[in-house]
């Protein structure tokens, strides 16, 4: 497996404008990059979570949106690309922020300058999300630090799913602080979840080996053994949207955390760009909560006895089966947001005194 | 696939006394019995996993201990079979239950005795096990009969784990009560949850599919955001041991569902028999919680794309993890236990109100 020299699940190539990505799919097993030389490409990387993470689906949309508008750069292409892209993945409020901010830029342009406009505002997006998520950590870290304090030996976290520089540009959003805490020479150990059914746990686990921090996987139900037997210190997740009361629409199996964590009187934090703050919509109940494919249950993918990169059904077809991707937390379980900005409470107060030029939107 | 005349997971065969179980490491893709030729092999079975389910595991103890004896049924003999038996698994108290009584029946027997009385003992303990089910069912139907008048249109339950006929010797713990009330007519759909890392939920899916009821397996993370959404109108799981003051050790990921019920508002019952009750384990953090093989979360077992059983390595051999077994659900969290004599509170007051001839023990 190659050791990745530069940190990003995201490359953008000139000359000809292209952009490639790192195949999450294929993660922890095999690391291939993948060309992406059209907007159906992009939509088709995104559906299938060939990208992933509510920030990295809002910038390869938004590069999606620039080789789209290469081929297509009229009125009609222009909405045809956005409503391709929005369809991929309902719940990320990040994908519908970053293509309607494009839009807002795009739309008043010549058609002829649309392409070259769109790929620097993609450039731009990319550039911001990294620079956001290096503020996430240094925000984080200053919550970590007096828990540390009281941690005998190393800080136990623990995280759920991916929100690494995998789900991102850089840095990622819940990993962020744990890196600026390793980097700082805070010694910590974490607990990371296996994330059924995409098994995203195992990305987490990838990243946190390749940068060297101490890491254990569990399967999903093993959290609240551990929480409540008081081997955990903090719990720390991303984000898919935060609705305007503090709500978190995170990874199926977020609230569980939450609500151990709330038993046992430990922290349970959400670290997440603005980008991903929905002030238009009032609370969870409002966030649309998708429901994907069932074959994602009944197959998992791994190695074969060669080592080879396969599939086995474990659930027979004959068995129903549902599958919710996300849940949401109540604002009252989560113990602050972390955003690039600060932190503050799960609230709408909390939220508008970081974000209070967006009170108009509430 | 053979539908099973007679839904039992272990059945004695005489002349010459033999015993054979359903491999349920195969099932629900194989449905195949092994035969159990010794003491060695029940050992095996039970370690393995082809028989669990705490009652299961004293029965299949039961039937072990006879196979031995058959072998050498001296004082030492016994003394060796007991200490084999009883290192392999250590948290389900039914197994120290069945070897305590069974040593306390034939130890004074003279040696040439021991091995016919060890196999009418095992017999004894198989049928009261059934018989005890059958009373857990229709204590648990009385519980349920309340909740399907409330629920529209059918009620919803969820179970965890597998606590039907296949962890028993008969109907099972938790699903007897789904069980009768399917049999009563009450209209009902089980949320089956997969429980990772052995899936054992796919067993419960089989069963529920043998007996025509209605279900839906979802990965375990999805338990949190179906009860919040109200689409749960009661949890009922098993109990591998249950302490003094009603603490419950079950199937890790348990306790995440008893946290999500009480902040939903919603029972969240236990079933077992007498024998899973421990008076000498004061409260839940004196149970020992088994920590299994790292591999049972490495590997996943399926079908391949030919349709034959096989593995796949899905997490990387160098990816430390960690595998406890169990866990424990405070009593706080369990709205009533029901076990063969009734349902009760779940506290020192409660099981004593049901077990007054066990107040010695506390």
């Amino acid at each position: 497996m190659t050791r990745l020299a530069s940190p990003r699940p995201i490359r953008r190539l000139t000359d000809p404008n292209r952009v490639e990505i790192l195949d999450q799919t294929a993660l922890p097993h095999v690391c291939r990059w993948l060309p992406l030389a059209s907007l159906a490409d992009a939509a088709h990387a995104i559906r299938t979570m060939q990208v992933r993470g509510a920030p990295l689906i809002g910038v390869t949309a938004a590069y999606g949106l620039a080789l789209g508008l290469a081929q297509d750069a009229s009125d009609a292409g222009l909405a045809a690309a956005m409503t391709q892209l929005a369809a991929t993945r309902p719940t990320a409020v990040n994908l519908a922020w970053a293509l309607a901010r494009l839009h807002a830029q795009l739309a008043p342009l010549p058609a002829a300058e649309r392409a070259a406009a769109a790929w620097q505002a993609a450039d731009a997006i990319a550039a911001e999300d990294a620079a956001q998520n290096r503020a996430i950590g240094a925000h984080g870290l200053a919550l970590l630090k007096p828990l540390a304090r009281r941690a005998d030996g190393r800080l136990q976290l623990m995280t759920h799913c991916n929100a690494g520089w995998l789900a991102t540009v850089e840095q990622g959003t819940a990993l962020a602080p744990i890196y600026a805490a390793h980097a700082a020479g805070l010694p910590l150990h974490v607990w990371v979840s296996e994330t059924r059914p995409r098994n995203q746990g195992l990305l987490t686990a990838w990243e946190l080996g390749q940068a060297g921090v101490p890491h254990t996987v569990i399967a999903d139900n093993a959290a609240g053994q551990l929480i409540l037997a008081g081997q955990v210190d903090a719990v720390i997740v991303g984000a898919d949207r935060i609705a305007a009361n503090g709500d978190v629409a995170n990874k199926v199996g977020t609230v569980l955390k939450a609500l151990a964590c709330a038993r046992q009187g430990i922290p349970f934090y959400v670290a997440a760009p603005g980008s991903s703050l929905d002030f238009a919509c009032p609370d969870g109940a409002a966030i649309p909560i998708e429901t994907r494919d069932g074959d994602e249950l009944r197959r998992v993918a791994g190695l074969d006895a060669d080592g080879q990169p396969t599939q086995v059904r474990q659930i027979p077809v004959a068995t129903p089966v549902c599958n919710p991707a996300f849940d949401v937390t109540p604002a009252d379980l989560v113990s602050a947001l972390i955003t690039e900005r600060g932190h503050c409470p799960a609230s709408a107060a909390g939220l508008l005194s970081l974000y209070p030029e967006r009170a108009q939107h509430v």
